[in-house]
C-alpha cells in the first residue's frame, strides 16, 4: 500500500521540491497539495515545470482534517506558525516532518530568543527529534514528528561532526563560512533578491547573528558532551542553488591526513549520501546539484593542528527536501535511499 | 555657470544612472533628488555606490517649487503620473525631459488604448519632442519639453530608420526580436525578477502587446510617410544590462552588402555613438555596457532581398539615462557627447 | 535481460548526460564509456558528481571490438569522424544512435557544402533514419541507424511542423530566432564559451549560416512535398541549459486562435513529451530544464495571418541525450518514455 | 606635457582596464600597446568595446627601444617574464609599474619556493617597492619600479593592516576566507574558467597554497615588526568581478565597536579610496563595481575579542589597473585619484 503524503505549504521552493520527489517515489502517492496564498488554484498554474504531471489543485482544509486522511504531513511553513498548529490529537493520526525550525531547538529560551517568538507547544518540542539523518537515524526511525534541519546546519554539521565526536577540535576557534545559493532565501519578494541586485555580486548577511547558528551549536555540544559556539557568517552568491561550508578549526593535537581522513572514513564509509574527496580535491557546489548528496573535503594545514573541512549540499535537496523524504523513509521503514538516486545534474 | 539639475525619481534604476551621469558632467550640479518612497533618506543609504560621493537627501517638495529653481528637471516617474503633474507654468520655469511615456505618442487615442489611462494634457503633449536624439537633433535643441524615449524603441530605431527613411524596406514584414537585461524592469519587486525565477532561464512576454510598439511604428511611420506596423517580441535574458535588437525585414528589391553600407553611413557616419560593425561582425551588449554607444551591424541573404540588422545598446544608458544626458546637451547647446565619453567598460 | 550500451564520446556534455540517464533507465546496463581524451581515466575523476555512482574506466578499444559486446552504440564523435568509423559489418552487430550530423542530411552535396567535409558512407547514409521522434516513429523503431537531430532542429521542427504539414505557412517567410544556452558549444576550450566573455552578454552568431538550417529545411520540405528554406539566428545566452526557438510565420490565410490550436492537438495530443501551453501563456526554458520535454505556445496577430510560435527545449536532453534514448526506446520495442520521466527541475 | 605611456601585455584584462582608464586620464597619452598574442592587431579588432575609440596597433618593439619613447611603461606579463626583461638602464629611461608577481616578494627564497621560477633579477628586486598604495605612499612616489599588489592581497592587507599596526592582533589565528569573479583568472583558456563549468557553481581553489599568502605576510609582517602567517582560501564565484575578503581575527583584549572603528579612522580618515561602512553594514562587491574604492566594514562578536572584518575591491581596478594608475599618479606628483574618479556603476 502506498503512503498517503500531503505537501502543506507546497508552493514554496522547499514546499516544490518535495512534490516533485515524492512524485518520483515509487511508495508515495500525494494526496494533499495545500497553500495559502494559492488556494484552489491548479497547482502547474503556479509551477508550469508541472505542466500535464500535477493537476492537482492546493487545497486549504484545517490540518486536522487533512491529517485524518494522511499517513504523512511535510509541513514547510514560516518559524511560528506550525507550533500553533500542531497537536497531540494530529500526531496521533499521521507523522509529521516540519521543515521550520519551530521543533528544532530544544530550548525554548534559546528559540525565542533567536526567532523573536513566544513557543507554546513545549510537549510537541520534547517529542521532536532533530533529523539530521546520518546522525539521528535511531531516533528518527521510531519519532511520530521530526524538525527537519536547516541548510546551513546541515552542511555545517556534517563537515564538523567527527571530528567533534572524538573531541579533537578546539571548541572556541571554529568558524563557518558560508556561500549560498539564492533559492536558499525562498520565492518571496525582497529586495535582497531581486535579480538586477544579487546578481553579479556576493553579499555577507545576518554576520554573526543567523538564526542556524543555535541549532549548529546545540547538535555539535550533544556531540561533543559540553557547550560549543560556532561563528557563522553567511553570504548569498549570484547562483540559484548550492551551499558552500568552509569549516575552519584548531585541532588539539598535530594529525595527519590519513589520521583525519580515518576518522571521517569511520563515520560515513557506510553513508550513502556522504561522499569523502579524495586528497587534494574540494568539492565544488555543481557536483552536487539535483541529489542528496553531502561531498566533504578537508585539508591540513600549519603543523598539523589547523583544519580547513569544506562541504558542499543543495540546499533544496539535502538542505531541506531531500533530508525530509530521507526522514520519511527512515520512519517508514523503508530504503533510506528511497526516491533519492538522482544522479547530480551538470552542467545544469 | 553650471546648469542646475534636478532628478524626480532619483531612486530607480534609470534615476540613479541619471545621478551618476550627472555626477561626472562637468557642467551641471545636481541641486534636487527627488524619490517619493524614500523622502529624507540620504540617497547613499539608497544606494550605497553612492557612499562618500552623494550625501544629500531625497526631497519631495512640490514640483513647481523645485522647478523654479532649476534649470532642468528629469522625470522618471510611472506612466501617468507626468503628465498629471506636469503644467505650463512649470515647463515656463525649467526645461524638461521626462523618461515616461507620457509624451511620447502623439496620438492621445493610441496613448489611451495602449496605456489604459487618461490623458488630459493635450497642450503639453504637442509641445513635446520625441527625444531620438539622432534623428531629432534640431526639434530636440529648440525644445523646452522632450519625450525620451524607450529602451526597446531607441535601439531598434538605430537600427531601422535608415532603411526606413530611404523607402527600401517592405513595411508589412518587420519583424523585431528583441533581448533585453533584466535591468529594464525597474528595482519594483515582482515574481518575474525574482532572482531564481529569471536566472539560468529566458522568458518571452507581451508577445504582440508591448506598450513600446505603437512608439516604434509613429517614428518609422514618420520617417517613411506612411503607416507602418511592426511586430515586436521582447525577451527577457539573465543578465542586469543590454539590450539587443534582431531585425528582420524584406527589401524591395535585391541589394549588395555595400549598397546598404552606404546607407547606413550616409545617416550615421558622423555619429559619435553609432558605431557601425565590419562586414560579417555582429554586435554583442558587452560592447557597448556603461556607454552610450549603439553599435549596429547587418547581413543580407537569399538573394540579397531579405535583411537582418543587429543592433545593442546598454539600455539604462543610450536606452534611459545617457539619450536623456546627451538630449539635455542639445538642449543647453553644449557638444552632445559632453559627459558621455565613457568607454564600454568589459568584462564587467 | 538488460540492454548492454556503450557511449563513445562519452566525456562532453551530451554524452555525460547519455550516462547519467542511462544509469537511470531500468533497462539498460551500461557496459563500455570511451573518450579519446581521456582514455583509461575514470569517469567520476572527469566528472565529479558521479563520484561513488561511476567508477568505470574509459576504455579506447577498436568500435568494432566494442559492438560485437553490445546492443547499442551512443556516438558523439565530431562531424565527419562517425561515417569514417561506421561499416555494414558494425552495424549487423549493434544498433547505432549518432548524436553527430554525419547521417542527418540525405544530400551529400549539401552536407559537403555546409560542413567542408567529403563524406564516404553513402551506404550507411541511405539507412540511416533522421531521428525526430514524434515525427519519425516508425521509421525509427526498424532502423539501426538513426541520426539523432541536432538541438536547434529538434525545437524549430517540433514548433512549425504541424503548421508545415498542413500546408498553411507560407514557405517564404520562415524566420527561426534562436536562443541557447552555453552548454550546447560543448565541453572544448574556446574564447566565445570563457566564462567573462560570455557571462552577462547575449551574442548572435552564424547569422544565417549556422549548420543546422539544412537540417531544419531539410524536415519542413519533406513534410511540406516542396522545398522549404527559412531563416536561423542562433545567438548565445549567458545560462548553462535552454533553448528557445521564437518562429516567425506568415499563414497563406486568416486563422483563429483555436483553429491553430487544434492542429498543434491533432498532431500532438498524444505526444507525451509535447505541451502545448494555455493561450497568452509563452514557455520559458526554466519550465523544461533537466526533462526530456519540448513546450509550445503561440500567438496570432495582425489580421490573423501571421503568427508567432515559441517553443522551448533542455538542449542536452530533449536536444541530445534525452531524444537518443527516446530513439533507443523505439528501437527495442520499450515504451518511448522509459527513462525519461525525470520532471523539470527547478529552479536550478 | 602629457605622459607618454605603454601597457605591455595590452590584451589580458588587466591591460584592457588600464588601456581603459589610461584613456580618460587627463595627463596621460598612450603611445604604445603591446601584446605578444596579438602582434601587428588593430586594438579593437582584439577588445570591440574600443571600437572608434582606441584604433591604435599593438606592436612589439623590444622593450628597450619601446622605453626610450616613453615616461612610465606599465607591465602585465606572465611571473618570470618581467625579471628577465627588465634592466637597470631602462629603468634609467622609463618609470616601471609592474602587475606580475616578480618583484612583489623582497625574500627570493619565499619568490623561488611559491612560482618555482629562479629569480635573477635581486638588484632590481631591491628597488623596487611593494605598491600597495595608503600604505607606501613616500616610497611609492620616489621610486622608479612599483611591484604592483595582487588582487587578494590588496583587498586583505587594506582590511587587516590597521589592526596589525596597532598589534592587537593575535597573529596566529588569521583568517582569509576570499571570493572572487572569473576575470581575475585572466582571458586564457582553462577547463576553471570554461562557462558551463563555473557558472551557478562556487568552487575552493588553492586552498593554504595560494602564490598571494606570502605577499599578505610580508607586508603584514612588515607593518607589525614580527612574523605573520595567514590563512588563506579562495574561492571561485560564478560573476565577472569583484573580491570580496572576510577576515577572522582574534583580539588579544577585549574592544567595543567604537574602540575598533577609532583606529579605522585613524588610518583611512583620509584615504579618498577607502570607505568604511556605518555599524551593522557589510559590504557587497556590487557597491565598488567599476570603480577604485575599497569598502570596509567589521564586527566584534563572542566577549568582544574575537573580529570579522569584511571587505571589497573591484579586482581589475583597485586589485589591477586603478591601483597601478594610483601608484603613477604618486610616482608623478598628480593629484592620487586623477582619473580614477568614476562611481561606481550599479547595476551592472
Amino acid at each position: 500500500m502506498m503512503i498517503k503524503a500531503g505537501v502543506i505549504g507546497a508552493t514554496g521552493y522547499a514546499g516544490s521540491e518535495l512534490v516533485r520527489i515524492l512524485y518520483h517515489h515509487p511508495e508515495v502517492e500525494i494526496k494533499v497539495l495545500s497553500s495559502k496564498n494559492h488556494n484552489n488554484q491548479v497547482y502547474n498554474s503556479i509551477y508550469e515545470n508541472f505542466n500535464k504531471i500535477c493537476e492537482m489543485k492546493c487545497d486549504e482544509n484545517e490540518l486536522e482534517t487533512i491529517a485524518s486522511q494522511l499517513d504523512i504531513i511535510f509541513l514547510t511553513l514560516p518559524h511560528g506558525v506550525t507550533s500553533k498548529l500542531l497537536t497531540q490529537s494530529i500526531l496521533k493520526n499521521v507523522k509529521v516532518i516540519d521543515l521550520s525550525a519551530d521543533f528544532r531547538l530544544k530550548s525554548i529560551e534559546v528559540y525565542e530568543e533567536w526567532y523573536k517568538i513566544k513557543h507554546n507547544n513545549k510537549d510537541l518540542l520534547n517529542k521532536a527529534v532533530y533529523g539530521i539523518s546520518e546522525w539521528k537515524r535511531k531516533q528518527i526511525s521510531v519519532s511520530r514528528l521530526i524538525a527537519n534541519p536547516g541548510c546551513y546546519p546541515t552542511c555545517a554539521i556534517l563537515c564538523l561532526s567527527p571530528l567533534i565526536k572524538e573531541g579533537i577540535l578546539d571548541p572556541d576557534n571554529i568558524i563557518i563560512d558560508a556561500k549560498s545559493g539564492v533559492s536558499g532565501a525562498g520565492r518571496s519578494l525582497t529586495l535582497t533578491t531581486h535579480f538586477s541586485e544579487c546578481n553579479e555580486s556576493i553579499k555577507p548577511y545576518n554576520v554573526t547573528s543567523h538564526r542556524h547558528t543555535p541549532e549548529i551549536e546545540q547538535q555539535l555540544s550533544e556531540l561533543y558532551g559540553n557547550e560549543i559556539s560556532v561563528t557563522l557568517t553567511p553570504h548569498l552568491l549570484p547562483m540559484n542553488r548550492g551551499i558552500l561550508c568552509t569549516c575552519y578549526g584548531n585541532l588539539k593535537d598535530s594529525y595527519s591526513y590519513d589520521e583525519i581522513k580515518c576518522i571521517y572514513e569511520k563515520y560515513y564509509h557506510n553513508e550513502f549520501f556522504i561522499r569523502l574527496t579524495k586528497k587534494g580535491v574540494f568539492p565544488e557546489t555543481k557536483w552536487v546539484k539535483g541529489s542528496n548528496y553531502c561531498d566533504i573535503g578537508f585539508i591540513l594545514h600549519k603543523r598539523g593542528d589547523k583544519i580547513i573541512i569544506i562541504g558542499v549540499i543543495d540546499n533544496l535537496i539535502k538542505g531541506a527536501a531531500g533530508q525530509a523524504v530521507q526522514n520519511m523513509n527512515l520512519m517508514f521503514n523503508l530504503e533510506e535511499n528511497m526516491g533519492l538516486k538522482a544522479i547530480p545534474i551538470f552542467p545544469v
